[in-house]
């Protein structure tokens, strides 16, 4: 199963990466601080919304950062999911 | 009775599937975790509505995500639907 | 007496039916679930409202499902009514 | 002194007459439920009101019904008005 | 000193007028009751604001009655003010 | 250091001057009351604002009057001002 | 790593600079009042947000004044970041 997000909306998922600290201990994702970071999952095709004509920025595998409080929440398969408005993304984190 | 919704409202109604878990013991709905899930049963025409131009983007038998608290709920003949407007519908679940 | 509503705005009266139960009682309408149910008695003219183009999608003798909430309730002769804004209907009944 | 309504807004007078009841009590206006029905005192001239072109609807002399909490109460020479925007009537009451 | 409204602003000024009862008591102003009326100090250009073209109305001189709540108080010299959005008069009043 | 504002933005300072009472005594600013007139530091460009094409009317040095609880207060070398948008400035103050 | 500001968002950095007081200590960056100045570290492209063309008027490195409260805050690399639209930036800092 898939989500494919309509119009401006933008499907994301908040990256949980194991970390070895300098003493070999594994921080599990719970214990790092997570701001609103996350991978780009699906992207709408954007058009006319709202009456508004919007083009998509971001594209699948982007980083980026996200309003806080923004979005819905969804659980598929076991997974969490958030879907934002392209709007609620601030910014693309590169490399 | 049908509902037939208007402008771009949409009839969703959320699915209540029985599942059989590994034990063979078998979950109610009401057991489950529903997110905002919901299968689209009637799509309204589009057109103008509050003076924007709205194209239908999902269609009858969609499994949709929507906006928590988004929606009028009602019920017909003992059935619950929920209708919102296409613009809280976030994403479509394709398999 | 009659309701002549303006603009977009439409005119509605909850429908209370008397119901035989299967052991014979008559319930009257309040003991009944009625939700955001009612007829459409009369409907504006439509038009140019607050700044933007409304074609009015319902008609005197309609059955539609309308949001919580919304309308301004409304006593004549005796009879309640409700009106509200076209957009305040989500959807038409259909038998 | 009279009321001249700018733009869109309309001057209404709540209607307060005498009633003989079947048993030939009189009942004065503030023992009856009186909704928001009320008599069309003075209209303005419509034409461009915030950025919109306002179409006057109703004419003095109309009994209306509007939206409850709506309008400026205004009280000149001793009598009460209410002064609406034509938005906020829903209704005129037609005999 | 005297105040030049910007835009669609109206300068008021709430008049305090002496009156003598039958039994010849002189009333000062803050024992009457005075509703939201005011005398037209000074009135704004008028043209494009907020991006709507606004014309202005009312002119100095004219008795006008405001919205409750509406405007902001100034004082100058001395002299109480208070300035308001044309669109926040609701009614010309006239003798 | 100066304050150089965006679009509609105008950078106002508060006046605060000497005043000596008949009596003799020097009343600090804070000891009087000053309602929400400021002088006019520094104004915008105008042009195009949130959609909207802003012309600016004020100038530097303008007395004038603003809305209460508008603006950002800033502070800049020890010095406070206030940067409000020119629509909430109400009135220009002339002598 | 860093951002890319999507539309009309500035990403900004609040500096902490040491300062030595005539007495020759050492203020660190949290001991002095820092109102909303910060510096500008990223731009995003401008053009249509939210159906308005906005044209940047900020660039990197330049000191600005924004409003409170606005933008969403972020962490990277362990260094904090404030991510806020032109809209909210009232000035610019000039030397």
């Amino acid at each position: 199963m898939k989500l494919k997000p309509l119009g401006d909306k933008v499907v994301l998922k908040q990256m949980v990466e194991e970390e070895t600290t300098k003493s070999g201990i594994i921080l599990a994702g719970a214990a790092k601080e997570k701001p609103q970071q996350a991978e780009v999952i699906a992207v709408g095709p954007g058009g006319m919304v709202d009456g508004k004509d919007v083009k998509m920025e971001v594209k699948v595998g982007d980083q980026v950062i996200y309003s806080k409080y923004a979005g819905t929440e969804v659980k598929l398969d076991g997974e969490e999911y958030i879907v934002v408005k392209q709007n609620d993304i601030v910014a693309i984190v590169e490399e």
